[in-house]
């Protein structure tokens, strides 16, 4: 076995589109993802998982129904399973995402394609 | 609700000891904890768990039997489950691990003393 070092920003360099998410790794059957986000997704939540995003370039706004979170460059927020949450950015913030395997992005918003899974970066 | 934004720098600036990982968030029965690493830990496993290692600020070494990989700023690797591994900075260095609630630090290290779990900052 040869445990990969894995560089963030030479990983973001291999993809440029917004709202589709890369694996980069596994965590037993956790998956961490980068993701390139730029203007506003959809409202929904993850009924059974919380999410935790790190922001690693730019400025992200995670809305809930009550509040909004910003996020800049360092900060992490982890979203409760079944909390409502639209992510917005004002320009592209590049983002690492953990979650369990198998999360669809769009979680419960049933008229919203969801990114495809398991694309490895 | 309304889920915390932690700041990763802003969270190192609360503790100073080395080699005893401060919890700042959990993500359904994972922990994510920060760690400042100076020198030389034991060599160790985990058998039930793979551990993730994100390097924050610095330089850190994993050593494993037939090989090291060295990690600097912004980058992580996941080390797999029952692999033996030694973790080295020369200098300190901030990390940030993610891994499931409770693991003890040392694995199966017997003769080593944990660091004490679920200490948060």
């Amino acid at each position: 076995m040869k445990a990969k070092v894995i560089n963030l920003i030479e990983k973001f360099g291999l993809f440029g589109e917004h709202w589709s998410p890369r694996v980069i790794a596994e965590l037993n059957d956790y998956q961490v993802k980068l993701a390139k986000l730029e203007g506003e997704f959809v409202w929904h939540k993850h009924d059974d998982t919380d999410e935790l995003f790190f922001v690693v370039t730019g400025r992200l706004t995670l809305e809930f129904r009550d509040h909004s979170s910003t996020l800049d460059e360092g900060e992490l927020l982890v979203v409760p399973k079944g909390v409502e949450h639209r992510p917005r950015a004002e320009s592209e913030c590049q983002v690492l995402i953990i979650e369990p395997r198998g999360v669809r992005n769009t979680g419960d918003a049933a008229d919203s394609p969801a990114a495809p899974n398991d694309v490895w970066v």
